[in-house]
């Protein structure tokens, strides 16, 4: 049998001496080599936002794009994808079809968050033949097969449902323990939900496999929840700069944030509104940051975590085992404080593309 | 059949008009006739501190004390109440036992918080006799019999489980609306338990009961939950000097603390601790305090809220539920903000008893 | 505390030698005491048929009939036990108003499979003046009165949702093992249920209060699961036979079943018909019948028992351990093959009521 | 998006009428094209005589062999497989290795009900090189390919927890419609399980890939449950009479049974004896032989089927719809009476392997 490196070797202290290592190194070194990334996407508006940030970013050369269901259908998403890297002028990226729905299914959820096409609903000129621009192969084997041909090298960020990742670990049980590092946006801190009552949207979307990644991935983990997203949010003013920048991508932002609710200030209130106030949060950007450069996160919990799956009205909640109530040997990080200056920057850099070369 | 009041005429205007009217009247008002209050209790320490700042209330005239499992088994309850009463010299206020435990049972939890007797096991001298000065109507029957007999004139605290409210409401479906008010010590805001990982203590020992009583009882409900005790918790130099006061109830607070490591702040890092910080936090007192005297209520959060039945760690759990994802109805104040002056001063007040007549 | 007679003392071995001694004691003694009995129940038609039986049985001293809801409102369920115990000219006998809905209520479902009023919705000249002739004091609180009275001489038959019976065990600890023998009509024994998918009607009502009893009433316990009846259906010439007899109790059961879909052989195929092929059944009348003679009851399985409190589709349900996988110390007797001619005999003569002194 | 065919134009009157058919084309053509077969197994005992059984069948040809945990880890089934085709001189055909774990895994269940190797533990000369004997692509992939290369030809025989069908259906939503058949050993029908109080062991052991399955694969679809087996069992003479044939695939039979307790007809009284009374039960070789003649099987019902993921005691469950009241349009076959000569004819031969050419 293929055995994995033992996990528990993977140790907390290991870890967190390749953080200071990594960003000692980081800071001070301009010669580095990129960091290999694979953006796994349900890709929504905050979606395109995110893997816009992660293709500005020089110090990133992103290994492919892989679709999960989410914010719309995966066909959608494959759709999506391709849209925002042609954009951008990166269409050499791959992408990959991924997982069409929960890993069991048993609840039937479904959003219409940014429109019924994820984007908006505001393209009209897609390519009707973009089916034979998605890669042949399925999007959970061709992550097995980068991360095993980079062993150790690639941080994955997952922005949607983590049924592929789950997935991923059913085919391959080594895979967790071949990434570097790993990235998601997803659950909550504090119980209370932006979807169903107790639990968000990417978690309350596939809450099996959000358990089984985080009871199995045993590398480095970043988790952005909602409550980072929403408490580091930004102005509308700055959202108005943002979008307005005279460049592609800020004119393709503008057009798909341009009739949709979640991007009116002015509409009705929403949950994020009554927990956290009125603010432009574009949640998935937070998580491609966190990979982009670990000095945008100023504060996290290390502990461990375990997602409900039984619940009446907690299914998909995520909680925090801070006093180790469930004695488990792994921990995560739980990313509470953003330095949102960086944050900032990063996200108006992100749509000034396509770069001229 | 008795038909109750229609209960969505008791409802939320009318209940915030009474509210204000009822501050005004306090405030106001040096004649005003006492609040009849029957306190429902698991007595253990904290529940002792809350029975005194009862007895010590001008304001307050107290109907009985029924008791329920919870900190210890309900016979060790009884006597608990039964002592704490002799130690005010209030023995004539009538203690009734009530539920031994929770009402399906499913799980199996118990607790020594405050040690197997529930007082800090250091009690010596037990009357031998207590059975004989517990009434013999059950406390269930009680509770129903005395709200009956003056209706929308009792206000009810509990600071246990919740088992004996719901019995009354299944014997009584009327009773909830003969309330004046409900005041609950127990559940939790933000997922974090201090007993199980997602739940409080009170909640988590009988969340059947939790859940009934927060689904059928209509009347006006103020909940203090675990978050709203421990971020308005106290110093433990205020401690000292609470328990050091020259009167027989402080010298007895201070034996039952004595050895009890829940009031040793040297004490192993409890959850409270990793959460809020080290302070003195005197859990049941919050929800008395609220009873006495509403301006020691400084905020608090109306909405709908629902236990979770289900889970298999968020089980017993509190979620709020602010953007009415389940089209409840009825909503209840969770509270927030406490003055801790008025709060502290109650408490002094409450340990220098027996109050000379 | 008053402690309850060690249960487990009350041990297998011993009810063995009781039934086998009561058998013998039954068929030699013309002079036997009467039974002791307490009717809970739901009372639909086959309720009413059931009481009906109770009522005709020379051995067979009817204490009370207490109410609850199920096949009608609580209210509905009281004007029917009146009304049977008017027709047969037994109005003597003391009614209690019980429980108007499940232990927990988190589910809400509803029967109208006898009609709305639980008789056949044909009942003209209802008594207005019903509520002056039940009794005041509580359901609940007069079985426990009741049996305290008559210790170990009390058998119960709960024909309904085991709601009275779970909070007669909780206001007093000590009920079941002050009953003589408790009987159920409830429950299944194969996974395939009649109300939901895998859940019998009483127990699907209050999955909670069935679980309790069968948890906690260490009392020789006698289930007639719905299998039961099914099994040892009869003919719809027998049923014809049955109610054109010449007597009052004969012509209001005829009334009562000449416009309900149960009791028509030509209606919809319904789940019995599936499962067991068209009969005659009427459910609660097995349980009275085991009650009343012994000999009625050819075959059962002496087993501890659970019900499923967390299903999606099997809440409710209940389970048989033959090969003791929950390690329960408990057994009660699942009921299997019934002497049909006897069972008969009993109908027939339930049916000739008043009988002339 | 390669959209499936439409499932519900693979109706019930088109299986019913395909079947017909080939009963017929089966019964009088001699022939006939071979059945192509993909045998996916956890490889216990009885699994080795189910493929023991597949292979000696003159109509059907294994595309491959599966491998999935269940009765022992992956890698031991692996092993047991190899050595099964070695023993029957057919090493040419392909074994892949699939999942080692289930779908989910939040239960912590495992067997030793074959020994721990899965084989009864007597097997001495294991090859050390069995890995190269193992295909390189992951089972699941395999089976989406040899299935999509042979499309409505493969009949798909499972005989372990489903965990590899779950996650191919995952892969490849269209994978169930390009099947022929479904077979599949395991589930119950009447509530009672052999290794979970209410769960038969491939269920229990991964109740959400069986929950998958049984919702998404809308192919004509045939279970052996549990009870068809033991409903159908042999005596033990005849296992004697069987074991003891002159062949090398009856003497590793008789080796790998016996020191193994399940085949002890003296043996400790285990459920199956309970319920069904003492046999011989070879539980796999039922589907097999389902998939090898239909004529094998007698009777069967035809309804839709769910597995209860939720339950305490019923977590893994099948349950039969048979009134639809879950209102599914898809039915399965749920195979109830076998022709016990044919049956035991098909285990005889299967037994008298290599076969000569």
């Amino acid at each position: 049998m293929k055995h994995c490196r033992d996990p528990t070797s993977h140790n907390q202290s290991e870890q967190r001496l390749r953080w200071v290592f990594k960003l000692y190194f980081h800071t001070h070194t301009e010669t580095m080599a990129k960091k290999l990334v694979i953006i796994d996407t349900d890709c929504g508006i905050d979606d395109a936002q995110a893997i816009m940030m992660a293709l500005a970013a020089p110090n990133i050369q992103i290994l492919c794009v892989t679709c999960v269901f989410g914010n719309a259908t995966v066909d959608n998403v494959c759709q999506n994808v391709l849209t925002v890297l042609s954009v951008c002028e990166r269409g050499g990226i791959p992408v990959f079809r991924g997982c069409a729905r929960p890993l069991v299914g048993a609840n039937n959820l479904s959003s219409d968050h940014f429109g019924t096409d994820g984007l908006g609903d505001v393209i009209k000129d897609r390519d009707p033949n973009w089916e034979k621009k998605i890669q042949r192969e399925h999007a959970v084997n061709a992550m097995i097969r980068l991360v095993s041909e980079n062993q150790n090298k690639v941080s994955l960020v997952a922005l949607g449902p983590l049924t592929n990742l789950a997935l991923a670990v059913r085919l391959d049980p080594c895979f967790p323990q071949k990434l570097e590092e790993l990235y998601i946006m997803g659950g909550n801190m504090e119980g209370k939900g932006n979807f169903t009552l107790c639990a968000e949207f990417n978690f309350a979307m596939d809450p099996e496999s959000a358990y089984v990644v985080l009871e199995e991935f045993l590398c480095p983990t970043y988790i952005a929840p909602w409550e980072y997203s929403c408490r580091n949010g930004l102005t509308w003013e700055f959202f108005e700069e943002l979008i307005n920048q005279d460049a592609p991508a800020a004119r393709f932002m503008k057009m798909i944030t341009s009739k949709c609710w979640a991007y009116s200030k002015e509409a009705m209130i929403n949950k994020r509104d009554v927990y956290f106030g009125s603010c432009f949060v574009t949640y998935d950007a937070y998580a491609v940051a966190a990979c982009i450069d670990k000095n945008v996160v100023m504060e996290s919990i290390q502990c461990p975590v375990r997602v409900e799956l039984q619940g009446s009205i907690a299914r998909g909640m995520l909680a925090l085992d801070r006093t180790n109530e469930l004695k488990k040997s792994h921990s995560v990080y739980v990313l509470t404080k953003c330095d949102i200056a960086k944050f900032s920057q990063l996200l108006m850099e992100s749509l000034r593309q396509p770069f001229k070369k």
